[in-house]
């Protein structure tokens, strides 16, 4: 389903001064190699939970089922009012499953609302016909000042044109047993999916907080999970290098502690992988970013696009970064060029679009390679319902290893909350600026 | 137009361990002051020609006389094949001015292809009516691989629709005096808009590459070249603090280089700026990206977004960052809450989104001065044609001046090349992976 080619963070290609001999390499897997157990073992532990979500057969069912029956009932917009955890892993899944652009030529449309910004969020509400919409209304907490913000406004609106059923119209999903939408969900009598407690914000996109949004525009959520299922096995089973997520923690911490790489860029060749690599970013930032000495800072590009831009820094500037690249061997579709162009760049006559992005990305590497930039590629068979489902789950475990490589709780978020107490402050007209 | 807040770079804020002396700041701009004359005094030079482009009003005529020639041909599609900084600067513009999801909502649709991605290109391509669709190809050499890839593509499907007329659903942007687009335009009688050659392709956002589709949409470009005139007009005059170019380059520079904060987050509160923000990390990457002692790596946020996703991170992990917020001062368009939240959070009853946005902006500003990382804000008036040509000279003028500060040639890229080589050999057969 995925491989790993980790060839160039080895010195044989990059040389001593980044590299790890391949030895070495399998003796630091060696010794790390029971803190995966120590992971396995930890999954009724708050934050591990996200362990067991792949065997939630229940939950999934019933999400699989309300799906069913919202099709019927023929929503032209479903519409996500969440923020971080609680957009980014539905945003990926919409990307990678639906491709780009598919709110120009499929129903229903699916918008995520991930901002307070009154601009933005116009720019969806005056689109959609709020009788033919659904809102779902994503928190897991329950009380995140940005969706609740929303969630007035939409209560508002959906009161003015459905006065009696505008509790049809909304979805709470929110932690299994407590907090704010729990409540007002009660009250007003609005459908509740739970997260469960034990799995936080960022490690939820195996809950309803992605997949009853997939699920509600048809990405077959059950295949997502088997994905992730079967790479939580060859996690279980997988020794040093066989060892997908190992492999990735060991070469994350190394390089950030060793050989002093602060950055990780992580660039997908191909647009529909682009948002995992965004979610990815807040599930390492926000997980591993909290010691003033170390931890690692998460960097997105796309490729072909960004060697048009960032490839210059990459290649010759600061030997700061190692590099994740992501790619699908199959492409979903592909397109031949014509025999139209001149002599000049006639290389390119009948060649097509994938042999193009796939040679751009031998040169990429081949460039950061000759340049001793260590770097590895995720290899996807293809981009599929399974391959990203293995994919998350994958990124997630390596999240938890990590959070015992640094030596951190990979579940809080502490660095958060002061920001939030000035917020409220400001608000509360209790502080003025 | 756009004032500098930088009082959270001063010691008497975050203290002296990354905080500059006021008197100390004000001595160093005093001394960097003669470069802003260097730079200004390069005008006719290659690369800093970008310079004299507000003041180009035949160029900008030209295209505004077109672009409403075009109107009348009822185009249901803008297309632009470029890439890098033949798509950034029209993708920064387009956000910026029209908002996002104007797809959705106004005809003509434009469309960025800035990848050969095939599915990525098929999500566009399967889209529009080739008959009803213009074709703009950017490329400031006119040999670059990608949009030269798409064009042969859309070449041939177009003939086969429009076998006599396909010319006129293409026009070029490219290099004034030469290179291949310049070629097979005179040849197959295609339209072509030129680029100054002394002008880089980073630097051509003031130019037919970003402007020509920003008037088809119909985005007033003579306000915004009138908004970076007037930019210019506050550079040439401004003296220490009193010149956002050099105070902009000047802060950059120190905390790269004597701060130790390789990295450089623009955060923009507001989703019309985030793309404006991606233009820049080219044009600071691909620019100053260039020493492997030094040099900024730029990174890209949006607020209140990424508080969710990267705050964390900012306030408690590695001090090896500083910070440029962006926001508009007054907002376009604003909604209120209703009164409808419980006592929770009662706080948001009846503020509006603007208000939230803006109290979390000073509540990220507050918590990242508190833990002492320096940061500063644009502001802008408010979001405008003028602004946003007044914010893009800004950011060009900054890194033309720190070219000179880092001592690097702001204006090559020879950093891409390798890579460039292995991908012909590879598509030419000469090497196989």
């Amino acid at each position: 389903m995925i491989q790993i080619d980790f060839q160039n963070v080895l010195s044989g290609a990059i040389g001593p001064r980044n590299g790890l001999d391949k030895r070495f390499l399998e003796g630091l897997l060696k010794k790390c190699q029971p803190l995966v157990k120590k992971v396995l073992d930890s999954k009724t532990k708050p934050g591990y939970a996200f362990l067991g979500l792949p065997d939630d057969t229940k939950a999934i069912q019933e999400m699989v089922k309300s799906a069913k029956r919202e099709q019927k009932r023929k929503w032209q917009n479903i519409v996500v009012l969440g923020i971080g955890g609680s957009a980014l892993g539905g945003i990926a899944l919409q990307e990678a499953l639906l491709g780009a652009n598919s709110n120009l030529n499929r129903s229903p449309r699916l918008f995520f609302v991930d901002n307070v910004d009154p601009d933005f969020v116009n720019s969806v509400f005056s689109l959609i016909d709020f009788r033919k919409t659904l809102f779902i209304v994503v928190s897991k907490s329950g009380g995140t000042t940005e969706p609740m913000a929303l969630y007035s406004i939409v209560k508002k609106m959906l009161i003015r044109v459905e006065p009696k059923h505008y509790a049809d119209h909304l979805i709470f999903v929110t932690d299994l047993h407590s907090g704010l939408l729990q409540k007002i969900g009660a009250k007003e009598n609005i459908r509740v999916f739970g997260i469960p407690s034990k799995v936080g914000g960022r490690f939820s996109v195996l809950t309803a907080a992605a997949l009853l949004p997939a699920a509600l525009v048809g990405i077959n959520i059950q295949k997502l999970v088997g994905g992730a299922n079967k790479m939580m096995e060859s996690i279980r089973k997988g020794k040093g290098i066989q060892n997908p997520a190992l492999l990735l923690a060991c070469l994350q911490h190394w390089m950030d502690t060793e050989k002093k790489k602060p950055m990780v860029v992580m660039m997908p060749y191909g647009n529909r992988l682009f948002r995992i690599a965004d979610w990815y970013r807040q599930l390492l930032a926000e997980s591993i970013g909290k010691n003033p000495k170390t931890g690692p800072t998460p960097i997105n590009a796309l490729g072909t696009t960004d060697q048009h831009s960032q490839l210059q820094l990459y290649n010759e500037g600061p030997d700061n970064k190692w590099f994740i690249f992501m790619e699908a061997l199959k492409p979903g579709i592909d397109q031949k060029l014509g025999n139209n162009l001149p002599k000049e760049i006639g290389f390119l006559n009948g060649r097509s679009l994938d042999e193009i992005l796939k040679a751009s990305l031998q040169g990429t590497i081949g460039s950061l390679t000759k340049n001793g930039r260590p770097n590895i590629t995720l290899k996807l068979d293809r981009i599929s319902e399974e391959s990203v489902g293995g994919l998350l789950m994958l990124l997630e475990f390596q999240v938890a290893l990590l959070g015992l490589l640094y030596k951190v709780n990979a579940f809080d978020q502490p660095g958060v909350e002061q920001s939030k107490i000035i917020t409220k402050k400001i608000l509360s007209r209790k502080l003025s600026f």
